[in-house]
């Protein structure tokens, strides 16, 4: 009998569902014993469902393909069948997902969602471990204003910013004050879920648009950056971005095109450099299973990160960076990759709920 | 007998000029008579050297294939088998090229070139037909510094930034200075020949380098938007550019996300729109049969424009712009795209000899 | 006023939908005035609903964007407003989709039919103009057999056999009987519609599997090399055929693999290539607007056919063959290509109503 | 210091050359200690050379990346330094291949080759080891031919062939003649090398022609199952293949559609299920350190196999088997996949080494 931690995942049969899935066999901590979708899915095994559409190799993991799934929306049916969930919930609408994610965490389990629903819940945290670890304090106060005991939620934020969200942290940690940033993304098809994309728009064609993309790049680091006062995540406000997002025939890899404008003290490309090659954060420090051994890995080639060649970088978890030169209009430029399935989802969550045991929130 | 005036194609084999051959079919004007390429072509027919890497449909057309390739090194060669030439040349080194180009046009030859050399001789003009005809008056400049009589060199820019240079000309001519402008591109394969990029770095990949691409990005506006003073062209420093360019697996069609920051006059984007639809250069004036009767063609769906979908507007010389809106950070922002072996190389290169034939300087 | 013959679009803004309208456009004899969809398309315009999925270049015909759709399934509504039908219904059952055809021609309209309800039905000839334009005799008995005046269905085989079935067809002509064979597909995305074949099965990688494809390609021969008996047709009993369908990551054109058998009496590979190149239907005969000059191009080059290079062969009707060369284990084996959804969709079925018009079956 | 066996890869920077070193990462028998190529490489370090091309992931194995480069051309510098060697040469020409193999054999070398050189010599052995182990017999007459001692050539065949060789030997083994096979490939880019197939033929494009290949896929069978007489092996002539390749944009994985004809005996598709899921060989009875646990996966999926789902199979080492059904012409048909630089390259290579250690051969 295991001594993991048993994990449900929300919405286990969608694209995300499937990375929890993949990822998180043999993982040291947790163990997939509850899978949970939409209703049509419900009382059938987890084979049946997902074997025509699996997306991660030739195979479903052993251990979960004979799982029955059960109805995500019955939400007594997950007690006493794991400790916290994993949601990757893809409802029609955000509140529908509020909801279902909130009847999981007064039901008492923490949910560490991969849903963009709670996002902008001020007493929700969202989390890149490696930036904002304290900001899960706020999860006391969500506690308290629920009257929950043991579950609450917590969220990440989008896979696309992921590349260059703790480079352009660990410049400003290292004293530099970093003010304006244009982004301009290539983003990977898996990015979308399955079947996703059309080949008839990804063979011999780029799409310059995803929606709600840009908003989400240009919002969600205010709040990462944020402090915590009076239970509350408020917003940063030093930092103004510019987005462009476009879809590419990728399969995973989400490529930043990135260029900064600093404060008053700049730093020179070999302080830069050196900043991005050092740094670690709690994750690291905590050894945490999932933690890359450095954050940030800078590519001394004229051409890379590319993401075939770079998004597997310390099992997909660390991002690559490239190109690091002076800006004609800015102060620097370069170009930043991330895995958007792995760091940039089921990866970023399953070391979120690493960190949240670590600090005893999840037990 | 055909009263067409007869063109050479140097550097005929390679991938612009094929281009070249393409284009040129039923030309109403120019009817290529003379290809020339390197000497281990010389002396084979086109069909017989070509046939084995011809890009453009099923066939080369039939009243180039049967030419017999001449030694582009030896000018007298064009002797009285040619009026003017299209130059494709792609030599190691550019001092070669520009001291070729040099010899075509002492021996009464003007030479049409796609090639970069001669781009930074200042009196020699670098034309986007809408955007600075006017530049065509330093070729007289041109010819008497070197004693040319009836022979000279005009260059096209580079194919990356010709879907947003008459989009910023417009603006500018309408009486709204652009200061500072954001691109980054994601450019097709066919920019780089053939056999050009291998298909192991664009299948589930991109490659966000490109070897001297930003750079040209970067300088050639000044000159294209330069002024003819005392018969040399004199850059324009009044706009910075920045610019960031990737290669994606698309084959025609480059596309760039645009960033720009206009002086203290701002236009509306509704007068944006109206300036851009109503925009008509001297090409269109005049008539020219290479020039789109619009040369901007504004989208109005949400994810266009889209290289497959959109490159051949006009037959491959309108660009197209799609995604106009504010900047977070600059004022306006959008998507701009066109046929880079078309607008961006041959067909341009066309455009321009059109333009010197309607000025008098090809007869 | 024009004097061409009015046309309806059965499932209008569908792919193959899309094809005729692209197709039809300056078509000298037919002209789109109807558009009929699902009901919830009908009573916007064509441009609304198509407009984010157009899939044939930039623009929509202009001529067809602003006509109002109908619904498809009330028949009436087409009552003087076209004389004939193209049918690209994609309907769930084949029984419905047989249904509605029916009414359509019950209420006096010619149907030239994409869908493959009918092909199985006896007096429904399935056609290939170049093979068995003689098949349009069993119309007659249809009408009869329903008591219809003017309306009446006539049907296309399936995309996937268009390749080599003139091939074959030229060889059996010539007096070769062709016993067995063997078929490899290569098919492009566009065969399958849109949203079609997702991306994530599509970037490095291919799927050898097409619901229902190698039983329509290992059948349908037998009906289009079939014989008129009684107002029917026979089904040809003579060639056995093995299929092996496979999805790869093209946008347009099938590409076969194929190995043929002959009976006692067997060509040379020159005698082939002879009999290939000067083969002539009753389409060339009777100079119909759609029909390519030579059925049959023959490559001699070593690694044709390719689909991007020459599938677009006298505008997409003529199919392509290269590397004929002896056989294994049967008698020869060459490569095939056409156009899927020009030849193999809408351009083969404008070739049946041209083919039908010029025997007087459409008025 | 290491207890491994030093082995060094002649033609080490090439796209096969790449792949043993980063297959041989942790090898727990051998340990790449020598790294030769073309004088032109000789003198730099293996990073110098290869950043820039490296094909397989992010980094260049570290233990690797520092080794200085000899001339492959220069055997008495592998003196010393490696006990035998892999060789992945790329003349020119097949003699100078042959030539420099055998002189690294006299020098004492065993030669675990790729290259097609000395596929045809009749006393080296061209081995699968699931196959035809016993063949390492002919290495004795090879040896005493030369006159050589401790050194000798092995070969491995073609990558094409290996996804169905061990599939149809199974059948073979179970007492089922196979008289008649048909093979239809898709091949991916991989297979090329690098710069290998340009991207501009990989685009919205398939190539029906590989140069050699389909000679070679019909050719090897014969010796791979021959038998060995009087030290050489005599193909076996009992079983006639046709085969038609063709180039796919995929990055890695051979898919093949396959049918096959019985003698007499035919097997049931029950039966052949039943013996492919059960065959095993002397790797897997050996436990070689490469030897998949299955060699054959058969896969139940109406869909399968594809390449990026399944190619990684026991980590590239298994080849993957769907869709069987009778044939229409023939007895049974299949669609098979196997990874073409593991197992149809590198892997392949190693697991003959293996299998030459195993046996003594090596030491």
């Amino acid at each position: 009998m295991s001594n993991k931690i048993p994990v449900g995942i929300l919405g286990a049969t969608g694209a995300v569902g499937q990375n929890y899935i993949y990822l998180l066999q043999n993982h040291p901590w947790f163990e997939v014993t509850y899978v949970a979708a939409s209703p049509r899915s419900a009382g059938k095994t987890y084979r049946e469902v997902v074997a025509s559409k699996w997306l991660l190799g030739a195979n479903i993991p052993e251990a979960v393909a004979n799982l029955v799934i059960e109805d995500a929306n019955i939400v007594e049916k997950a007690k006493g069948r794991c400790r916290f969930v994993f949601s990757a919930l893809e409802l029609d609408s955000k509140d529908e997902i509020k909801a279902l994610e909130n009847a999981y965490a007064a039901m008492g389990f923490p949910v560490v969602s991969n849903a963009s629903a709670h996002r902008w819940t001020d007493n929700v945290p969202m989390l890149i471990p490696e930036i904002n670890a304290d900001h899960i304090s706020v999860i006391d106060s969500q506690k308290k204003a629920h009257g929950w005991d043991t579950g609450f939620v917590a969220v990440k934020p989008n896979c696309s910013i992921q590349s260059y969200m703790i480079p352009v942290w660990a410049l400003m940690q290292a004293g530099y004050e970093v003010k304006r940033m244009f982004v301009s993304t290539m983003q990977a098809v898996s990015g979308a879920g399955y079947p996703g994309v059309p080949s008839l728009d990804m063979i011999d064609n780029i799409v310059p648009f995803i929606g709600g993309e840009e908003e989400k790049t240009e919002k969600e680091p205010s709040k990462i950056f944020g402090k915590v006062e009076g239970g509350k995540i408020v917003p940063f406000t030093g930092l103004k971005v510019s987005a462009h997002c476009n879809r590419v025939p990728v399969i995973n890899g989400h490529t930043a095109c990135i260029s900064l404008e600093f404060g008053d003290k700049k730093p020179s490309l070999e302080e830069i450099d050196r900043i991005w090659k050092s740094f670690r954060g709690l994750p690291q420090e905590l050894d945490l299973p999932f933690a890359p051994v450095n954050p940030i890995i800078v590519r001394p080639e004229a051409n890379r990160p590319q993401p075939r060649r770079d998004r597997d970088e310390d099992k997909g978890m660390a991002v690559s960076i490239g190109r690091l030169r002076t800006c004609e209009l800015f102060d620097i430029r370069f170009v930043a990759l991330s895995h958007n399935t792995v760091r940039g989802a089921a990866g970023g969550g399953i070391l979120n709920a690493e960190l949240l045991k670590a600090k005893g929130y999840i037990q």
